[in-house]
């Protein structure tokens, strides 16, 4: 049995780290070897997690075909979203809730996806499956993933199972979620002292939609506000990402975890069809979504259709 | 909570009807409205193993948009495989055991997929996770799929899981699976009245590899020499669909059950891909591949590096 690595998406999120480091725990636990990494820097929220729970961040890489032949994706499986050199390799195996796209295999391999919230509530599931406790640690973890995925329960890609889990976790880890929880979303909100450009990577995605490629970035915030003071110096720096990838589209979204509504800054020249995906006007490149939270189930789905 | 249409591809093997009916039954069992339903003719062999244990044939589509919203796969997910107007609806859930390739969603969704060599394994655990028991009418379709995707457990694709699962299908169906599988891989190689249409089509499909459409069509038979008196007429018939369909390479596999070794007939612009892939001679563009039985784990993946 050779090593896998095991790692989640690029512009990590807590739980593409967290889903990884624990999954990568749970193969070495029944007996193979696995090895987590991570494809970019540990956020302020994810940090948090870590700390709180005695936990070192993944090995940071930017390829893996020097290192093994096979590998194994957390929370994601677009192509565009993973390591540089993932068509040298073999996916061995996807633990995943998203939608599936640009993701091709040449033989058969294990995937399993839920329209769940979080890998991590996957993960929770998988340690009952194979008859194996949560440790401490692995349960803070996996509920900071939980918690940070569905913002505090209140994003509609929340369900009844990341509820269900979380609670379970809660018991194991020893925390309040809604107290711990608070904590560390305002962690990952904290973007005083970044660049507009670590601002915009922090929680960016880029996906193929239609003929176009689109780069939807996320910060969490408790003031819109502080944020949109420095919309010039951001849109520079989205018409600079968009000229270097050739995009389509950016739409930037600032999500307020207080009021659970989202303020988009959308440039490109596919820009109006935000337009149409949301019902909204762009005014000066900008809109409010209301109770729009989440970027997977508010905001691709219907952006691909318009531009599918 | 409206009904889904649950269905495996096209050209229907007997894992593909088989575990249709029998996942259609789990999800009702478990209070999910579900129909079976199947995109082509019912084999010889699959009509067996129907008749053996009594049940009726799923009901023949051509469309699924007319009907519901939402459908389920079982047996595959390449769009080219599944009905026509697979991109109107929306797959809820995938239970497959292939590859995973020209599949795509806009949202999330049920996706398991194991590297098993059978559909009917992965649904057999299924029963089990929901605490439900297997008919015995159920067990003997469950068994009938493994015995034919497995080619009676000889088969490369054939696991532990395959054989476990088959074991204990075994002793609920209340059949011998050696003497019953024996009888239903002759049913399915009684290709005598056939013609060389009926022949090609028995069980084939339609694959992307590279820029170029391929179709695989393979027929199991118990005297291979019987088959290859037809070849005039086969390539015949082989040349018509390369024109037809518009392919790159169609090949046509006569696989031995009691040998277990194969003898391709490859035609189109690409034939010559096959010489590469296997380490062969085509010779009248016929040659043999021993030891070769698996379109999936031995035919697609050196096709499909060639091409790419």
């Amino acid at each position: 049995m050779t090593k896998k690595l095991v790692f989640g998406h690029k512009n990590p999120d807590t739980d593409t780290i967290c889903s990884a480091i624990v999954y990568a725990e749970l193969k070495n636990k029944i007996g193979e070897e696995a090895e987590a990494v991570r494809l970019g820097e540990v956020s302020s929220e994810t940090q948090y997690a870590l700390d709180y729970f005695q936990v070192d961040a993944p090995r940071l890489v930017e390829t893996v075909a020097n290192e093994v032949d096979k590998v194994i994706l957390v929370d994601h499986n677009e192509r565009q979203q993973s390591v540089d050199d993932i068509d040298e390799v073999e996916v061995a195996e996807v633990i995943d809730h998203h939608r599936i796209a640009n993701f091709e295999t040449n033989g058969p391999l294990y995937y399993r996806a839920e329209p769940v919230g979080c890998t991590a509530t996957i993960l929770t599931k998988m340690f009952k499956e194979n008859g194996e406790e949560i440790s401490k640690s692995q349960a803070g973890l996996l509920l900071s993933s939980i918690i940070s995925d569905s913002l505090l329960f209140k994003s509609p890609t929340c369900t009844d199972e990341d509820v269900k889990a979380a609670k379970e976790l809660e018991a194991i880890a020893g925390v309040d979620a809604e107290s711990y929880g608070l904590e560390l979303l305002k962690a990952g909100a904290d973007i005083s002292g970044l660049s507009a450009e670590e601002l915009l990577s922090l929680d960016a995605k880029e996906f193929s939609m239609g003929n176009s490629k689109v780069e939807i970035a996320q910060v969490n915030t408790v003031d819109t506000e502080e944020v949109l003071l420095r919309k010039s110096e951001i849109s520079k720096a989205i018409k600079n990402t968009i000229s270097d990838k050739s995009l389509g589209l950016f739409v930037f979204v600032i999500t307020d975890i207080l009021t659970n509504d989202s303020t988009v800054i959308a440039l490109g020249d596919e820009a109006s069809s935000v337009n149409k995906a949301f019902g909204v006007e762009l005014k000066d490149n900008q809109a409010v979504l209301e109770g729009v939270v989440s970027r997977k189930k508010q905001i691709v789905p219907p952006l691909n259709e318009q531009l599918d």
